[in-house]
Parts: structure tokens; sequence; C-alpha cells
């Protein structure tokens, strides 16, 4: 960058708020994933709509490209700076700005932390249902441009469910305020939704509206262990008809022993291959109706074993069983595939890709859990200690655009809720067919025409 | 249109398929609104997807423009043909293509009536809850083009919110299949969203896979009587904090004479200024908590009389007193505005709009209905008898624009439900700013190059 052009972002926003040390421009370069090196020119620290607004303004004057950061939790890269970018690092536009009870909307600026929302949520009686394990670090504004999902899709929807107002600031500098919290609103192509998404590419997401929920009545969590990956689905249908269920995650043998070699508490004295936690609310006769499921399938050898969580501290042990598999495997640099496929062609997607994964990676450990009441499957492979970590990456690139392939097949994705960003640009063919990807670079012309926003992410 | 380009169209769909005679024009070239006369110059009625994509190709080789035509139930003008177009009818395009018990979707072409996809679901134990007066006309394409809404979007959302999956074919001929029934697919901008509401400007729609729900469990329905305007969100609240509800729609003592008067059955001895119809499922302990909430805005003075539903036959009954307003106005000649706030912001602009229609029609009948709970009004102005037709519809437009004015004041939006077509584009700038404007005049010609797809609705 221009000294000229660091100059003027300084006279912008201040010395204090356009950091240039090395320290910091590796620790905004970079999100969770590793795979590439940050390299940043510059971070600029916005304080406003109007901040950020004024900004984009410089970044068109001066030619520089954006990378819009939030959290920095993301698993596919998007909002890796690598190539010179000035990284507008939302972190101190972190405010609760509205609260509406008749509306039951809160509307916060996009800097502020999803375990935050809900917070302010609870504090006010009522519940924001996004949930994932890295909520504690995760920004709004990167939920809403990865439409970000978690555990309890099943009962709640994803981000984009929530969302009923938009602030953006687009590639030209306009500053968009949408919709504004109606639910109602049939005056054109609904913008929000395409921010929705989008990576930020786009346009700088600054402030959301968002749509709170009834807190859950009385959670009941249980832990099942299943003899076969055929029960899954048997079971999850069975669960099904019997409560509305508020999540239902499973993972495996191999996923459950990295989680209790990390102090995890076991919870079930049987071995089983395959596992799930669900949750539903005990209202009325929801909780016999489950039990009664739980035996009908345990007769049928579709259960080995269950339990119930008894208190909101057991739930909470359960629960870690699930949540803390991402965190017990950062250790092992895994490489993640978040796919996902219809509900419907879950187990003949799933068989398939399980002997793709059997012949093609012989030698490394692969770790299966997810989402798979939503369709969607984190699998993970962990790096052999021996293998040069380039050289694991190029390997497991080769599976997955195999895998793409059988995902292509079955109609699915080859990102369900993690996004594309750098990492998964070369399977989005697998899922959005050249014509679908030809009008999204329509679009992004429209919206970004100097191309400065997060360019290269998503579609070169 | 050049006899050539017609020969050349029939020669694609075969004469019978191709219409031109001055009563199928007349028919086929309006919509519910008649402000407009239909001046189309022919009508094609394809039967698959590959011939909606012939009839885009041949259009952009003629130079022809489109009008996508469903049910032509729309009150914007949306579908209306006035100069010339061919109108693209969905007609022949009415089958269920797909059904899936795991996924509980139905995938049904876009000429299928509304009502048809209630009954084909229902025939399957399931439940699709998009739910309006005029179900049995309108089609799935038109729903997906407006985003239409309803009477139980309160509890199920509107169209947007069940649809998984979309078939469009674009304005340069492209067919896309976008998200294919997916819960989760993080893979850039989702196009699906903007056709949802586009009122066929990006593409016709020629296949929906939609989301079925569970059944209703045990319907109850409320009449309520309420003595003033101050006391509609008062009691929306109370009804709200006691119970799940599927529906709260309100209308005022006109509108019951109205329908009366075409032979409904009156359900209440009480005459009130404001009634509200509600919905919901008596489960557990449901109908004790909402009759308890009846007896409290009672005691507070919110309540003057009210009934509820002891039989299916008597819902109905209740039901037809809101459901019938619309049929009842028709012969008026109602000119309709179809407006929403946030529901936070409806006492104050519901005020505000009350005097504004007392100042400014002293002489016309006005007939408050609508979905209030969305935070949506209707408001139709009667025609007088002696008023030209011609000078009704200016005067009317004089005031729509005013009211404009206050709904930008409160945030709002000029068409909730029923979209923008040819009636509500000059009052689009009083809900969506000149820079969404631009933005959507940029997307419309990324999908549309060629300027064939509903041209002159939406906005110049």
């Amino acid at each position: 960058m221009e000294p000229d052009a660091l100059a003027a972002l300084r006279g912008l926003l201040g010395e204090a708020r356009v950091l240039t040390e090395p320290a910091d421009l590796a620790h905004y370069g970079r999100d969770w994933t590793r795979q590439v090196a940050p390299a940043p020119s510059a971070v600029a620290l916005p304080e406003s709509a109007g901040e950020v607004q004024a900004i984009v303004r410089w970044a068109i004057a001066h030619r520089v490209a954006l990378v819009p950061s939030g959290g920095r939790t993301g698993l596919s890269g998007g909002a890796v700076a690598a190539a010179g970018e000035v990284v507008v690092a939302l972190d101190r536009m972190n405010r609760v700005l509205d609260f509406d009870p008749i509306d039951r909307s809160l509307t916060v600026q996009a800097g502020i932390a999803t375990e935050a929302v809900h917070n302010a949520a609870a504090e006010r009686g009522l519940f924001y249902p996004v949930d994932f394990a890295s909520k504690g670090s995760s920004q709004i504004g990167g939920n809403v441009s990865t439409n970000a999902g978690g555990i309890k899709v099943l009962r709640y929807g994803m981000t984009r469910d929530r969302v009923t107002g938009l602030k953006v600031v687009t590639g030209t500098g306009e500053v968009l305020d949408l919709n504004r919290g109606l639910v109602k609103n049939a005056t054109g192509y609904d913008l929000r939704h395409l921010f929705i998404g989008a990576e930020g590419t786009l346009g700088i997401v600054v402030e959301a509206t968002l749509a709170l929920a009834e807190p859950p009545a009385d959670p009941k969590v249980m832990l099942l262990a299943l003899p076969d990956a055929a029960a899954i689905m048997r079971v999850f249908d069975a669960f099904r008809s019997a409560v509305a269920l508020t999540a239902f995650e499973f993972f495996t043998d191999r996923a459950l022993a990295h989680v209790l070699a990390r102090g995890a508490q076991r919870a079930l004295d049987t071995d089983a291959p395959f596992y799930v936690v669900c949750e539903f609310d005990a209202v009325g006769e929801a909780e016999a109706r489950a039990l009664a499921a739980f035996e009908r399938c345990a007769g049928d050898g579709l259960l080995l074993d269950g339990v119930i969580g008894q208190s909101g501290a057991q739930n909470a042990e359960l629960w870690a069983l699930r949540e803390g598999i991402s965190e017990s495997l950062a250790p092992h640099l895994p490489y993640k595939n978040d796919v996902s496929v219809r509900v419907s062609a879950m187990p003949a997607f799933m068989a398939e890709a399980q002997a793709l994964i059997a012949r093609e990676y012989p030698d490394f450990e692969v770790v299966w859990f997810g989402h798979i009441g939503d369709g969607n499957l984190h699998i993970n492979i962990l790096k052999p200690q021996a293998l040069a970590h380039p050289d694991f990456v190029r390997e497991c690139g080769r599976v997955t655009a195999l895998l793409g392939e059988v995902i292509a097949r079955h109609g699915g994705s080859v990102s369900a809720e993690h996004g594309v960003g750098l990492l998964k640009k070369p399977y989005l063919g697998h899922t959005r067919s050249a014509a679908e990807v030809e009008l999204m670079r329509g679009i992004r012309r429209v919206f970004d025409p100097h191309g400065i926003l997060n360019p290269g992410k998503l579609f070169d």
C-alpha cells in the first residue's frame, strides 16, 4: 500500500485504530484455518457505520482491497487476508442498539459476539437460538455472512431465518437499511437475503435486527448408543415422530475418544460405533413419548443403550460430548469437510462416502460427526504426525474432489455451513452450476464494481 | 408481433397451445385488478420446463416481451399484459412431481393451485400452511413470485420460509435448479431467495420444492369484539403470551357488515367497532390459558364479547367472517392498500393513518382488515356509485402518496404481500431507497439482459 494511502486511512480513523505491527497483521489476517499465511497490509478498526462507509470510499479511491473480519472462527478461509488487503475488523462495533419487546427483536452492531447476543436475549426473558461451539468468539456479522447454522437448526432454523433487518455498506460505499424488521414486505428483490451467506463479497454488514424466540420450556437431553450407521436415520425418524426435536446430533466412537481424552465425562458404559445427542422440550407428554420411542428402537435393535439428563448440569455434560469434538481435534490440524445432502439421501450418501474414505484414506484417522437431522455431516481428516502439512492438505484436496463427485450425484452441498471462502473454491462446481456461478459473478459486479470486497473469495 | 414470430411460436407449441382469440387475450391478459386494459398479442401454454425454455429463447430471438402468468389473482397488476406481450400461462404445468416422507417435501410444477397443494399435503398426512382467500385459483408459481403470506404467517411464515428448492428459467433461457431441497447449503449467493418475490422479472418459476409441516393438532378459533383500535395490540399481546397463535386477524364493523350482507352467519350479538379472529392449537392447557387471557382482557375493558368455536363447522363459520371480506367488497371495485409496519409501530401508525384517511376521504367508505399480528393492514377504499372509475382511481392515488409518507415515517412497506406490479410502482420509493432500486435494476440486467421478462413491472 502506498504511504499516502495509509496516511489517509490514519486520517480517517486516527493512529490508534489503524494497526500495522506484524503481530497484529498475523492475528487479524487469518481465521481458524491454518492453510494460508496471513499477509494484510493494515488492520482498520471502525467504530460506526459511517466509518465503515468512509473506509470503503477510501478503498475505492486508493484501489485497496478490503477483507471484512468478525470473530475469524471461519473454517473455509473466508476472512483470511493473504494478499496485502486491509482487514476491516468490526470488533469495536459490538453494542446492542435496540430491543423491542412487542417485536421481540434485538438490533445489534455486527461485531457483537454470538454469545453476547444469547446473553442479551436472556436478560430480556427471550432466546436467540443460533448456537454452535465457537459462539464465544464468532460475531453476528460473520454469522450473517455465512448463514451460520449450528445445533438447533432442526427447530429454529438458520441465521437467515432470524434476520429481519440488515444494515450494510456496499462496494460503492452506499449504506443500505434493508427490511427494517418488517414481517411482510413485498416490494421487489429481498436484498437482505442476498447478503446473508455472501461472505462479505457484496457489502460489509454493520448492523442486524434479529428475531428472538420464546426460551425453551424444559429442555431434556438424551445420549443414545447405536449399533451401526443404518440405525441413525431410523432412530431419527422414530424420535422426530414422537417429539418436537430441538437437536439431533451424531458422532462416532473415534470422536468420543478424542473428547474423553481431553477430560470429558463418560456418560454411558456401553461401547458403540455411533452416538446421538438429541434434545427436546418436556412439554405435555413429550418425555414419556421419547422414552417410548427409545424402548421401541431398542426392541428393534436400533439402540444399544441410552441415558436422559436429570438436571441442567447433566444435560450440559451430555452436550459437552458433542460440543467438545472440534476443540479436541484442533491439535491434529484436521482437514474439514462440511457437507450436506437431503435428509432422505443421507443413508445412501453416507454409505458411499464411508466406502470412498475408507478406500482413499487407508492410513488417516477420520472422525465423523454432525447435524445429521439437517442432512449435514462434518468429516474431519486428522493429519498423521509424520506427514508434512502441505502434503497432507494436497492429499486431502485430492480426496475432496472425489467426495465432491459423490455429493453432486446425491444433489448435495460441498459446504453446508462453513461457506466457500478460499478453501472450498475448487469444489464449488460440484454444488452450483456454471450458469449459477456466472449469475453470481454478475451480481457481485453490481454490488462491488471496483472489486474491493474480499476479492478472491467464493469465486474468482 | 410479426407473423413469422407467431408462426415460430406455433411451431414450438402446436396450434392449440398458442391462443390469439380476443376472449382468450382478455382472459389471460389481466389479473384481479381492473385498472389497466389487457392487450397481449398471444397466450402460450407450455407443458414442460423445456417448453418454457424454448419460449424464452424464442422471445429473445424475436424481441418479444413475456408476462409469466399463474392464477392471476394478483392485486397489483403484476400479471397484467397490457402492451402486446406474450402471456406465458403455466396452467398446464400443474402436477405433483415428487413427495418424500423423510424430507417431508413436495415438489410441484409452478402451475398447480395453492389449494391443490393443500390437498396433496393432506393426502400424505401433512400440511401446507400458506393459506389465503384466493387459494382455489392462485398458483404456486405466483405465490413464490410475490412471496405470498396470508392468514397463518404468525406461526408458519411466508412462502419464502417453505421453499427449499426452485427451478426457474432465466431471461437468457438458462434453467437453474436452485438448492434442490437442502436444509443447509452455504455455497454463495442464495439465488432462490432472489426469485422469491421477484414478480417474474428475473425468471419464470417452473417448479418448486416445498417443506410441509405437521398438521395442526386441534385448532381452536375465537371471535373477539373490541371497543377501540387501541385495544387491538394489547389483546394481541395478551393472547400471544398465553398461547402459540396460528392467526390473529382483525376487521372493522364495516367489513363485518359487508360479509353479513352477503349471507354470512352473525356469531356475536354485541356490536363493536373492531373484531378479531384468532386461532391456536388446543395442546396441553392452551384452551384454558386462552380463556383466562380473555377474562383478563375483558376485566381490563379491552374486550366486549367473544365466542370460541365448538366444532370444525363453527370454526369455519367464524373464519368465514374474516375470509369472506375481500369477495364481499369486490362489487364495489375497491382500491386496495396493503401496507405493513413493524408490529410495535402499529398503534401509532394506525392512529395516524386513520386520521389521514378520515381527513382525505370524507365521502368514501373505507374498510379496514388484515393480518395485524404481522403488522399488515389491508385498507380498502370503496368506489362511490356516482364517481367514474378513472376519477376514483386518481383520487385514491393522491391519498396513497400521502399514506406512503406516513408509512415511510414509520419504517413500513407500501406492499406487504401483494407485490408492486404496475399499480404500486409510483410508491416504491416510500419503502425502498434510490440506492436499493438502482441495485435491483442492476440485478435485473444480469438475469434478463434482453429486457423480455415482465418489462414495466416493479420498476422501469
